[in-house]
């Protein structure tokens, strides 16, 4: 940690240490820039180490296994949980992770020689950011030819409920919960409270999942959004929809619990409250007003394809700029950003064969196209079935719900979108968008020979099913 | 099933129901081909569904869960093994699965009008098979314009090694094992003997594997089998090389255990011996010396590139003609080889880019070529490499040694080889798959975004450092 200088001048000075900010500071570094990062939190990482990603999939990881002591039911087991368990207890392994994540990118930063400043960064000018200590109190600036906003989001914490980290916690703080709940309400079914309101359900939590909208996760497949919510039922999560939170109220005790009011009118009591719906990009008290950067409702920056912000030198990453707002991306963004300012070429990752996961219980993820999508771009398509329950890995551990869905051009034969719900729906769509990016058709997906047994043959039964169909059309067409 | 009759004509004749033989069968009815099916065993599937492919896996989702919970510790958990749990014990699930298989081969089967007939099959010219009951008596015989041998193939058993099915078991009879063995040896260390070895140690028996070879998988990538090995260590498997058996002598006792003299002179007592030094082709007793067809000293039959025997309307597909063995690649062979008896056209699996999958703990997978084949054909290659213990999905899920390899053509940037030891890796590489298939280069795999985090993400990495390699070499080829 370098002492923050009075002033200094550097090629890139880049506004937070998460994803986005580290890819931006390392790509420029790289091409032998001088690089500063300010970060305001104790470590660098964002929300991807520390709070997020990492930490949520990890006690992803022990709900799963938790729920394959409960289905599998192995005689010669004898299982239990312990009463006084906690969230903690069943992130054995997060701490690891965490430091061994941290560790790797302090290794590249310092490899790099980018220097870190610790402390809050404000704008003075559009060159110029003051670092702030935590009392408020200028330690001093950094002048850059080149400025990187890269400073994430956070939840949404409306006036009007009580967060005390105690009953109600937001995406942040729930995973310091002091004791696993019996009961939890998980207002905003996004991703982020499919995933809370799926691992928590897994661990045994009595969930009720309340949905702003009318249907869950409006931009994914139907029938996929058809089969997750039969799983959640599975998994004794109730699931509302179209309602939300009147009013919110702890209710004293030891433990404490909390009554939501909907406006609905229901009334729901529960251990704990988890509130996420929505996120706000963290542009409050940067000093953008000082340099005429006006961010939206959400506290999100427009920028444009090549990811400025209207000062051209000023570029924006990440969450910060909100959709898709994924580690993955919000890396691309970082490092696509400084190719950008620095005209350098590498490898730049096509933002077209995008993959998206929810890596709720179970997984869902896709790339591409949607059958809604090609509906209304009036895209003739055929479609390719494989399903978990007819595959025999998927007999073997138990996942009988699971589907592929692979959609082909009608016209081209194409593969055009990929759609899983199922165990390993992350992984498994790469085969896909590998598939995609080579612009491979039906008939070549459906002559690969896969390992017996995997998830993965369901690719060639997919595929198989697109062919004859294909066929089909064409014989119709020709008659 | 129908009575076998006295005499029948059918197209073809199918000698086993296993994975080749189904599919044959599948196929050629599918093109209005009258077929008959005749099997031995009371239940069509073979060894895939019966007593190999599918118990073994499902018997191995039980070890990695068991495995899971030794290595995780979860605090909050309270799990042990009881004195007297049975190998049947760890494995819920199994006549689960291996019923619905069977489901659903038979509903395929009945759904294509296939006539089953159950019994020995004994040609009795190259048109004629005799079906003969369990008592050796002829209950029929039917007629085949075509005909095609999937009989399979049977461990070898020695007649100097007392199988006893108490103390000393082959490959077929091992998962009938009465009770969980303290100490297992397992003599042969192919693909069998290493899956088993690995299973019974995450187990938790303390397994000596014997190889008869001087390295292990000599067909594999050498640091690939370096990683398995130091896996299998961690297992406490503890591996010989170069020995074989001398003598077996069973130690009487309740329970009885057993004694190998090795041909070093090593002396190795365990609760239980497996046996699985090769299988042999299910080839004695069909009645081949009638017809002229001379199998190998392994019992396995020669076919030209269409399957065909000598006898061109003789078709033998699957473990019955050796190499690779793979259900996979026997259930394709069925297909081609009626494809090729009536002139049908289809999707024709590649043979190019068939993946090899070992299904031992940690997985190992691979397809295309190894380094050691590229330097004897002389082809310049460059090694790009992703490590499960950089990856944040591997760290996770406490994969520490994995790793992902691939090869790519120096000249073109093509990947011509994909190798991966570690979590899910049968599942993994065919992403690797689908890229050689379509003839991808390394700045086309390294410009695809992965799901974060995911452990596909290594071939991102593994690509990206094959790209500065090829950029290096170019450098200097130019220079």
């Amino acid at each position: 940690m370098t002492p923050a200088p009075t002033s200094s001048d550097f090629d890139v000075v880049v506004l937070g240490g998460g994803p986005g900010g580290e890819r931006a500071a390392i790509q420029a570094a790289k091409a032998q820039k001088r690089v500063a990062l300010i970060e305001k939190a104790p470590v660098v990482g964002g929300a991807r180490v520390n709070w997020g990603t990492i930490p949520s999939k990890t006690l992803r990881e022990s709900a799963l296994f938790f729920l394959g002591m409960t289905r599998h039911r192995l005689h010669g087991f004898q299982a239990e949980v312990t009463d006084d368990v906690t969230v903690a207890d069943f992130m054995y392994r997060e701490r690891l992770v965490v430091q061994r994540e941290l560790d790797m990118i302090n290794a590249s930063l310092g490899r790099y020689r980018i220097e870190i400043f610790r402390g809050h960064g404000r704008f003075l000018d559009p060159h110029t950011i003051a670092v702030e200590g935590k009392d408020g109190r200028r330690k001093g600036s950094v002048r850059g030819e080149v400025i990187v906003i890269a400073t994430g989001s956070s939840p949404n914490r409306p006036a009007d409920v009580p967060f005390d980290a105690e009953s109600v916690f937001d995406s942040n703080t729930i995973l310091k919960l002091p004791r696993m709940p019996k009961t939890m309400t998980v207002l905003g079914a996004g991703v982020i409270g499919i995933e809370y309101a799926s691992i928590f359900a897994a661990l045994g939590v009595y969930v009720t999942l309340v949905d702003t909208r009318d249907q869950l996760l409006p931009y994914l497949d139907r029938e996929v959004v058809g089969i997750l919510e039969r799983e959640l039922g599975e998994l004794h999560v109730e699931l509302l929809h179209d309602d939300r939170y009147a009013t919110v109220e702890p209710v004293p005790g030891s433990p404490a619990r909390v009554t939501i009011e909907t406006r609905k009118g229901r009334r729901l009591t529960s251990d704990v409250l988890l509130y996420c719906v929505g996120r706000d990009g963290n542009t409050k008290d940067l000093g953008l007003e000082t340099i005429g950067l006006v961010p939206d409702k959400y506290g999100l920056l427009s920028v444009n394809a090549d990811l400025q912000t209207t000062h051209p030198h000023i570029y924006a990453v990440g969450d910060v700029i909100g959709y898709p707002a994924l580690a993955s991306t919000s890396m691309e963004q970082g490092r696509r950003a400084m190719r950008h300012a620095f005209g350098l070429t590498g490898p730049s990752a096509s933002t077209e064969n995008l993959p998206f996961a929810i890596y709720s219980i179970p997984e869902v993820s896709y790339v591409g196209e949607t059958e809604e999508k090609l509906k209304e771009k009036g895209i003739d398509y055929v479609v390719g079935r494989g399903h978990y329950g007819m595959n025999p890995r998927g007999q073997i551990i138990g996942d009988q719900d699971g589907l592929l869905k692979l959609l082909f051009d009608a016209k081209s034969g194409r593969l055009i979108g990929t759609h899983i719900v199922g165990h390993s729906a992350s992984e498994l769509v790469h085969i896909g968008q590998a598939y995609m990016k080579m612009q491979a058709t039906a008939p070549e997906i459906a002559e690969s020979l896969y390992n017996y047994p995997t998830l993965s043959d369901m690719y060639r039964h997919a595929a198989l099913t697109a062919v004859t169909e294909l066929a089909k059309r064409r014989g119709t067409d020709a008659g």
